[in-house]
């Protein structure tokens, strides 16, 4: 039996997790879960994931949920394998972890309220609120900034590798600036933006991003 | 040269740190950053921590930020001293890392905004914002009603072995139930109740509670 993803193409945060099984080269199942068919609130989805989110992982007996949980397992599990994507010693490990960690607490908080509004909101024939994009936006160009600054003295987060940490930007920042068209303000931090041109060629992100549109 | 923590007894972030330093058995000096004179703001400390905030850890060469990033590099820097926090098996590691998500994710949030409500506003001389306590509480019981169901199975969230998991929701519970006396929803939950009862009976945390008072 091999490994199974239950997702949606819809959801970056399943997104991550094939984009790192294209790097790791392992091959997957991929099983949608209809969101809109509110797939994820079934009492058998629930048994599985209890909050009703994607994405899912199954890997023989075990059932795994939370992406940065998912995607520290297969890269754990598949070490030495495709990409190295968790750091080599012990200090670009913890550094790995502290940038995971700063996109979970940090990053993606404000990006997916803008998300949100810009992107999810519209599709579903509502009204962006303006004045919760332009309080994120200030929230995240905070952010961007430190990010200048790590980029500027180190090409990726962790260091001169890359790593499970900035795959993890992907499929947001994907959403933000090529669907959102929010690219501005990666456009005027050149040394962010040389890292988003960088990690945003990977033919693992382009084979992924060519199957959600 | 031993590990040392830059933090606050104020943070729930860093008592996390500490609290662990304790299960693993490891020696550590504390230096305090005073968050009220805005120590934590100087053009140094930045340099350490680019966001401003604490904990930091600095262990030798390495500096590093983010509790979870910090407990998680302490917890396997020192394995196999004190208590093992981890997990023994790649399945029991997963699910640990699942568990510690959870408490990030779904767990925190609706917390830190109550504890803010009900613990800090009045501390600051400022009033409680009743509307957002009612808010936040109904998400949290919502997640509390699913730890309830975890911890009917299972004497502890990852399994039947205490954990980085279950530690990381020390110092946070500690301030909604005893500071801020919202325990009735704890109470109204057997399990959850007495998961808490026995992890909040740990030595480790009694220790560093009592030099937070
Ligand atoms: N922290 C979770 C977030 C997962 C998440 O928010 N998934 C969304 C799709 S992008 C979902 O399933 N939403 C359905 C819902 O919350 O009702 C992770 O990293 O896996
Ligand atoms: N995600 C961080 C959160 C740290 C945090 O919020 N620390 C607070 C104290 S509890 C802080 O330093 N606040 C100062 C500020 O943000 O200005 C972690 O887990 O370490």
């Amino acid at each position: 039996m091999g490994i199974i993803v239950l997702g949606s193409y819809l959801s970056p945060y399943t997104l991550r997790v094939l984009i790192e099984l294209e790097e790791l080269g392992v091959d997957y199942e991929l099983k949608l879960v209809n969101l809109k068919q509110g797939e994820h609130r079934t009492p058998e989805f629930l048994k599985m994931q209890p909050f009703g989110q994607v994405p899912v992982l199954q890997d023989g007996e075990l059932t795994l949920f939370e992406s940065r949980a998912i995607t520290r397992y297969l890269a754990e599990k598949f070490d030495g394998q495709g990409t190295p994507l968790l750091g080599k010693s012990m200090k670009e490990k913890a550094l790995v972890n502290q940038w995971v960690e700063v996109e979970s607490q940090n990053y993606d908080r404000p990006l997916i309220s803008i998300v949100e509004q810009v992107v999810w909101t519209p599709s579903w024939g509502k009204t962006t609120n303006e004045e919760i994009v332009a309080a994120e936006m200030a929230k995240l160009e905070k952010v961007l900034d430190i990010y200048e600054v790590q980029l500027t003295n180190h090409k990726y987060l962790a260091g001169d590798f890359f790593s499970l940490a900035d795959l993890g930007h992907l499929p947001g920042t994907h959403l933000l600036v090529n669907i959102g068209k929010k690219g501005a303000i990666f456009a005027a931090r050149p040394h962010l933006n040389a890292w988003w041109e960088d990690i945003s060629s990977r033919p693992s992100f382009k084979k992924i991003m060519a199957k959600t549109s």
